[in-house]
């Protein structure tokens, strides 16, 4: 599947120019030449993004009742990430030239320059790989590079006048606040297990070199949700529950295989040692994607994390990995980390609250398995994976649920009451769905403008209309035509749904 | 209207109770003593915060087609702080104690002492009343205080590793970014005036001592509409438009007057010399307060800013004030802001990109009238207004507009298929509302828990439901109960919303 890297540059120059000239999104402060690591999304990449997320909620809640949306500060006090382990190991390798200062990252300059993995080396590995392969400043070809050494990639904040004492930080990741509010949240909710946390908002990240787009930005969304739970029900699910998934096949890739495979719940349960908690929330991310997202089977796998790659406090840690062109192959677009009970242990102790529960007669600190989104890097996969070139037209094939206009409303000419109809049109249908309004230039460039930013329906009111009331639906694919009553066209759309 | 401090007090006491126990809101980071200045929304907070935002973009955008959400970044570079004028200018007056190096804020520490309004002095007319008045450190007495400096009231981030060179700030007001918008936005949506564009997002600020709980946050939400015209048009609207609007009277606090008077737009635009555009928003604004928020007409009104309190760049601003009692009487929420050509003027000439646009035939940079929202201030005031205790119950008696929740279903007994009914209910109602289930405790006490939180309609399902399938709903305030068929239940509750 995969295509060249010429092609893969040359798909990338056209989807930006797309991008930028139709109002997706764009470097922030383009006018002052834009900063790494930040993007701003225009009106269509917004309403892409409020879609996204929606469907994002509706999906993950319809699971559990017991699950809540609550929406924290971004800045956090500095005991909240001592307490995470954030302000001791939140690092990137960092390496300056000592000639002239330029500062960038070490793992990054080996990988490139050597074509190995270098996010698993220690410093000391990583100043060494340097020193012998004689590698050299990118910006100005001195030999004359520093030891390398970590770098916080936390914004450190200086709350009030008060000077240094008083420090906090940006959240590098939403999921911290969910921890910190877990005990108000677990007595407001009256005290149930499982409990479901989920916050969707922005995390912040120094990077020392952001770069590849959506995918290393220094302020980005996420959506996450974390589910508060009895460990001694990890592998335990209502048979009813594991009766309906327990054939259901997961596409999985993991560290001992080299090729992706077809796995069913039963069997990851079983071989792969999966709990049945795990294995559950696996389905629910695999149909958000496969069904909710519309994304090809073969752009979609599970990739489990080598013991070296996860994080210390990840128990089971696979990656959502999709497969895009743009970024060079598959990429991590999500994950779902078992976490045990390392936070709430962590911030128990060092804010000294009990951060214990009484549930199923006993008293413990709940575990924690995490559902983890990057939203900019899903809203870049949904462009780079729907994209589409054809003789006449280019196009985002987006399906109903992503595309940031539902429907585009065009009277075919601009007279003979035309226009009159085709508002009637379109205020029928702007309560239900996001409509937009188009009367000028030739329909069929209309067609093209609306194929471009992927809108996956237009309604044409044509002569006929005033005849038997009638209007063409014109569906963005196959670009068929249908031709449909105004008194029933509000539920045909709804069908499409 | 005003109660007394005392009863303020208790009922901002009593608020902040429920807020807290039911999961409203909470001090960032609680369990680590919080932070001042930070609030985090729990699960009800949050759907109630979604709710306002939700209709304030379908109140605000149904006015023009051209309005346009967009998400920006919160971290910008600083050369827009420099074209903005903010980091010269966004500053809060500075005193520190010498003796305990205490530092606080000036102006308030003069109104706290002295009972004189001190947001405009200058720093040498707040040393000098200091000293002249003896007063004393609030801290340890010391008179030994500093001169009066300013502070500058961003928060500094710098940019990856390359030390101060790359520096930015988190935004201290959404505006900024519509206006680095602004460019891309107009070509992207064809070229046409007026133009609107919204944010809804954070906005930053390092007060020196927060206060008054959601009224003078470090982190907070604004929803903000800047809406660019050609200024030759500001008193121009359609026959029509006017005529409609003309007779509508405005409750108004102009600076001459003492007391609030209604007087009709007619009357606005030509006594007061507002202009067309400006009082067609102001009636747009007050709409959303008294029609869609139900706010009684006596807590409401508009309020005209002395020359001396207003931004020297607001050619004309009025503030949007609520009466509220646990914050001590008639506070901003709001403000509907006439920044002429200010803002684009000022990034066009240090940004050196062109922002003139080709519109009725010239060339000119538009102007910005802007509608400026505090999201957080309104969501407290809704919590204030609409608060209210009776004989057997406190209560929020909330709108179905705003509500965290829309309906509550029970089963009255927890026996004789009563559940089962209860959640087919349940199930039947959910995708049009927010709906909460629940099947414990007393049928009173599930009443009153939901009357706390102000659920407008709860749903109960009793004995007589399996005999003709009719179910009670009974309403929030007047706590009657109305009998109605489960076929009819939903376009019974539709035709509430």
């Amino acid at each position: 599947m995969r295509i060249k890297k010429k092609e893969a540059i040359a798909k990338l120059d056209k989807i930006t120019a797309i991008v930028l000239k139709r109002g997706f999104f764009w470097p922030t402060a383009e006018i002052y030449g834009g900063k790494a690591g930040f993007y701003s999304y225009g009106h269509l990449g917004k309403a892409m993004k409020q879609k996204f997320e929606q469907l994002w909620r509706s999906h993950f809640f319809s699971n559990c009742k017991n699950y809540y949306e609550i929406e924290p500060s971004s800045i956090l006090p500095e005991q909240v990430f001592i307490a995470s382990g954030h302000l001791e190991h939140f690092n990137d390798p960092l390496i300056e030239c000592k000639t002239c200062h330029f500062r960038f990252r070490a793992d990054q300059f080996i990988e490139d320059n050597l074509k190995i993995k270098a996010e698993e080396l220690t410093t000391e590995e990583m100043s060494n790989l340097i020193r012998k392969n004689k590698l050299k400043c990118p910006k100005c070809n001195s030999w004359h590079l520093s030891e390398v050494k970590w770098f916080n990639m936390m914004f450190p904040i200086t709350l009030g006048a008060a000077g240094v004492k008083d420090l906090a930080h940006l959240t590098p990741e939403t999921a911290q606040a969910s921890y910190l509010a877990f005990k108000r949240e677990f007595e407001a909710t009256r005290k149930k297990l499982p409990l479901g946390i989920a916050i969707i908002g922005k995390a912040f990240r120094n990077e020392i070199s952001p770069r590849q787009l959506f995918f290393r930005l220094r302020e980005f969304t996420q959506a996450e949700l974390q589910i508060f739970f009895d460990p001694d029900e990890i592998n335990k699910l209502e048979k009813e529950e594991w009766k309906e998934i327990s054939k259901y096949r997961l596409i999985m890739l993991p560290q001992k295989e080299k090729k992706v495979k077809e796995i069913s719940c039963e069997e990851t349960n079983k071989k792969l040692k999966l709990p049945k908690l795990y294995v559950k929330n696996m389905v629910l991310v695999q149909k958000f994607y496969l069904e909710k997202l519309k994304i090809p089977k073969n752009m979609f796998r599970f990739r489990e994390l080598s013991e070296k790659e996860k994080a210390f406090y990840n128990k089971i840690h696979w990656d959502i990995e999709l497969n895009l062109e743009t970024i060079g192959g598959f990429k991590e677009v999500a994950g779902i980390h078992y976490r045990t009970d390392h936070d709430l242990l962590g911030h128990e102790k060092h804010s000294k609250q009990n951060l214990h529960v009484f549930w199923n007669n006993k008293k413990f600190i709940p575990h924690v398995l995490e559902l983890s989104f990057g939203v900019d890097r899903n809203i870049w996969a949904l462009m780079d994976l729907f994209y589409k070139e054809e003789k006449e037209r280019t196009l985002f094939s987006f399906p109903l649920t992503v595309s940031p206009i539902d429907i585009a409303v065009f009277p075919l000419v601009n007279r003979e009451s035309m226009p009159e109809k085709a508002k009637e049109v379109y205020n029928l249908l702007k309560q239900d769905f996001s409509c937009f309004y188009d009367e000028t230039d030739s329909i069929g460039r209309r067609y093209r403008r609306q194929d471009e930013i992927g809108t996956p329906y237009c309604i044409t009111i044509d002569n006929q209309t005033s005849k038997d009331n009638s209007v063409t639906i014109r569906e963005l694919n196959s670009m068929e035509q249908k031709r449909v009553k105004i008194g029933t066209l509000l539920v045909e759309l709804k069908n499409l749904k």
